[in-house]
């Protein structure tokens, strides 16, 4: 399959525009959005949406029930799917959640959030990737900008722009709490990573940055050209954004931490091949290549 | 001299009580004062003010030059007082700016600042620290929450709180780079850290906490009690704080550096003793002991 989006290959950085449409909803559809027209359009200029109160107190509460109660189960666990502090023994991440857990399986398949979704991405989706985030409070971590399309793109073989992360909010999202910071418009363009210099230049290609993450100048530009969006609401808020819009956040040394429930939903007419950068795939729980369950 | 305020003493945490006024000027001395009644009323309650604007952008871009300036002129120096970033050669700091230049030394003696500093530390004062903190985009550390007096106080000899920094904002300051958090109202507790344990308790210690840093449990009830502020604004924005405000910063990883000029002001009747830790000083050029010119 053609590489329409070639990164990590190159000891030059590149940006290359968008060649997949954002709302993937056909013409004549726009009376089966579940979005008002004003929501539709601003998914489209920024790259996400943010929708607050989306899930009611109850239903948080039963959530962040669930997500204590899965970590208690996996306290013990040595299942790869159970990622753990680098420093300590507990618990980070829960990945493929939507599997192992039926109570996390309904959510997914949470018709009001699977309207939204199908229309996005013009019909049946799958859930290619989910997780629960525990970020406890004074030691959360910083995570530096990236594409997620990039990275499953290059890793996991997902070949077009046509998947939306879905983030819940399970604990209040203040702007000093690591919140996640996006460039609204940067789903417009790919920015192209440098890729790993051949072995004999390898002290040179070290100085000169990362592979992998976007360049300095290209960030530069991204955030100068479109601003910096910190959408903050309440628990119960889903952060719908766009698989190509450019993201990160900063620490969080506030006693307030932020667990959330992270969903990425792929169309059926995206599947993933081959991973693009050649290498072995990730594994499953990570990015899914099963045929899994349909969700319309 | 009594120790009014013991910290890094003992192995229990505690929170002492202030013991010493905000307003430092006397009954009477309202009618002097550069500030409304309103923004007295704001510091007194919230350890802080945000004072947008104060310098005009002809200022900020002179201040500016000069920061950039000084950056050039001790670009190869070994000087103490230059601090570089751990990994490069990059200068973070430069201490003792109202010493080292004849431009700073004009801007610590403002007459606007002093009105300022004189009304809120009742009476004269001299500059106890005065540095440049060139904040660069995309690499910004955190800085854990601290009282600036618990420290001064242990390692420098501040008796009392009577002092007030100033910083002075030479780029704009945005929710998401990294800026200042504070807690409204932390001012009128001291935090007493824990100490570093007796040797034999090495292990034990090390597993509880760091020592010379507030205690999660004390962070937690000042957080839910007070809150957590981030003053923003624009480059020439002056944040008075005062020494017991707790503060802190979360890392940055936008492209928009944060450089600022940062000025401790201290109470002429708050000069330096012998650190009450019993270890000897820190340089000159950190906490000032020497007779210094009196600003008025």
């Amino acid at each position: 399959m053609q590489d329409l989006y070639p990164s990590r290959k190159s000891q030059e950085v590149s940006i290359i525009p968008r060649k997949d449409p954002i709302i993937h909803a056909g013409e004549g559809q726009e009376n089966h959005s579940p979005l008002s027209q004003e929501q539709i359009n601003s998914y489209e200029k920024n790259g996400f949406l943010m929708l607050e109160n989306f899930f009611s107190e109850t239903e948080v509460k039963e959530m962040s029930k669930e997500i204590y109660g899965l970590a208690d189960e996996y306290k013990q666990s040595d299942k790869p799917e159970v990622v753990r502090e680098p420093t300590s023994e507990e618990i980070r991440s829960i990945f493929a959640v939507h599997q192992n857990s039926d109570y996390f399986d309904k959510v997914s398949a949470d018709q009001r959030l699977l309207d939204i979704v199908n229309y996005l991405l013009g019909g049946d989706v799958y859930v290619n990737q989910s997780r629960i985030n525990y970020k406890p409070g004074f030691t959360g971590k910083e995570f530096y900008w990236h594409s997620d399309f990039e990275t499953w793109h290059v890793e996991d073989g997902m070949p077009r722009m046509r998947a939306v992360s879905v983030s819940i909010a399970l604990s209040d999202n203040y702007s000093f709490n690591g919140p996640l910071m996006l460039i609204p418009g940067s789903h417009e363009h790919f920015i192209s990573c440098i890729g790993e210099a051949p072995e004999d230049h390898y002290k040179k290609s070290l100085k000169m940055q990362e592979f992998g993450v976007p360049d300095h100048d290209s960030m530069r530009w991204l955030a100068d050209e479109y601003g910096i969006s910190v959408p903050t609401g309440p628990a119960g808020s889903v952060l719908l954004f766009e698989c190509n819009t450019m993201h990160g956040s900063n620490s969080n040394i506030t006693p307030f931490g932020r667990n959330n429930l992270f969903m990425v939903y792929n169309s059926v007419e995206n599947r993933l091949v081959e991973p693009f950068s050649g290498a072995a795939p990730r594994p499953e729980f990570i990015a899914a290549r099963k045929k899994l369950p349909v969700l319309g």
